[in-house]
């Protein structure tokens, strides 16, 4: 098995906000390689209908394999949501982890009072996926889901925090968090909305849970390499990054996300 | 030529923003029956590179060009500012006209003080093509270029006006538009951008004039189409619409900028 160890882990995104979830990865298992696509060239993914996005997905889980994986980590929330089962097939014996099981988990166990919000893409929030998965988990928690598309523009703006990003999480979030029976847990349901991590916390108060699948993700990663046992005893964590268009966008809007600097020759254009 | 003159006009956008375009040619044309083609799976087309975007517009095209039109209309400011030439090579004798040189004539005529603005998203920026073509049309006009990626994520969401766009509008403009050498004409160099117009005016001011392509671009189409002899005496004007993914958002983003509801049943799901 030592020659599928050393593969990398594949990493897919619809862009650049899957970075939050390499950067927890990379932090969980620091002698891992790792091979990130972000497709870039037809983002967004959160507006998309179901057969639309589960198709491009296939065609990047695809491209990913061609290029020798062990694991194959699906990073984007809408993803996640509708392609999962039909990834698990095609790639098998390769496993497939996507971020919704992780976060409805740690969402599961976070809430106390048992009502969780979910703030995601119109694509994510239509899939239902995080609502059939807490269903299982937490089968009597009371789930709210809310659409914040505006927050992936605003990220990927750079614009993170300030009175105008402040004022579009009030406008989503202030009527979920507002009563009596507001929720005590809030799962980011979108790799972006970390980046707006700062305002959130704001509007909801310090009294919610904010959970976010990067971290679950990456633990879940380690768990089921550890299990199968796939993981790699000793590596330097080499990073490869590819993306479907424009490098230099790849760069400069996925350093916001990446928590450091990327260089725009770093990133290898790619055709799906 | 009757055959060919009773063709429909061809009318092609990254997504729903060209529906203003289409509003302004069905006023300038009544009689004309149009075939509009929105690339929903793979918007937005602003973020995209330069090549990316040319390759999409010729698939777009195409395709409208096997179901036989007389014309074809890109109203997407990236796609005209970066695929014209190379569309009317693969279409002749089939007339192509952007939305770039009609909006860049109708800015040259309109100021007074030679100072204009542009605003658009980051690839239209990115490609010159409005400085471009006013550098040809008035050679001493001082051109500023201003991307504003937020207004098309705003106009998608249905959030046209109120205190947020507001701060929106001024965070992008009040730098453009203070101090003595402020522009005296603003053209609005993305199709969505019409839809924010209100608060725009507020925050420029009275004084500026405001240029939109559509008119200008429905004006340039109905020239050409009495040049070439092709201009239809009499018709009802029916319009088809075709996507390439969901119908169902097409029509309910779609409503916004088109002026008139759009039923789902309506609206084609086509794959290029």
């Amino acid at each position: 098995m030592t020659g599928i160890s050393a593969l990398p882990i594949g990493v897919f995104d619809s862009g650049v906000g899957g970075l939050t979830v390499l950067r927890a990865l990379r932090a969980a298992l620091p002698s891992e390689d790792f091979l990130y696509l972000g497709d870039t060239a037809r983002l967004p993914y959160g507006t998309k209908s179901a057969a639309t996005v589960a198709r491009y997905a296939m065609q990047a889980a695809e491209a990913l394999a061609a290029r020798g994986i062990k694991c194959l980590v699906v990073a984007c929330n809408t993803a996640s949501s509708v392609a999962i089962p039909a990834l698990a097939v095609r790639l098998a014996p390769i496993p497939v982890i996507g971020v919704i099981e992780p976060g409805a988990a740690a969402a599961a166990q976070a809430t106390r009072s048992g009502r969780i919000a979910v703030i995601a893409t119109e694509g994510t929030v239509r899939g239902g996926a995080y609502p059939r998965s807490l269903a299982a988990l937490a089968p009597h928690a009371v789930v709210t889901q809310k659409a914040c598309p505006l927050f992936v523009a605003l990220a990927e703006e750079g614009w993170t925090d300030g009175p105008i990003v402040e004022a579009v999480v009030r406008r989503y979030l202030e009527p979920v968090f507002s009563g009596d029976a507001a929720p005590d847990t809030l799962l980011l349901g979108c790799t972006h909305f970390p980046a707006l991590v700062a305002p959130i916390r704001r509007i909801v108060g310090q009294g919610v849970t904010i959970v976010d699948s990067a971290e679950t993700t990456a633990a879940a990663t380690a768990a089921q390499l550890a299990r199968l046992g796939l993981q790699r005893a000793a590596g330097i964590g080499a990073v490869r990054m590819m993306a479907t268009d424009g490098p230099e966008r790849f760069a400069r809007v996925g350093s916001v996300f990446s928590g450091e600097p990327i260089a725009a020759s770093e990133v290898e254009l790619v055709d799906l």
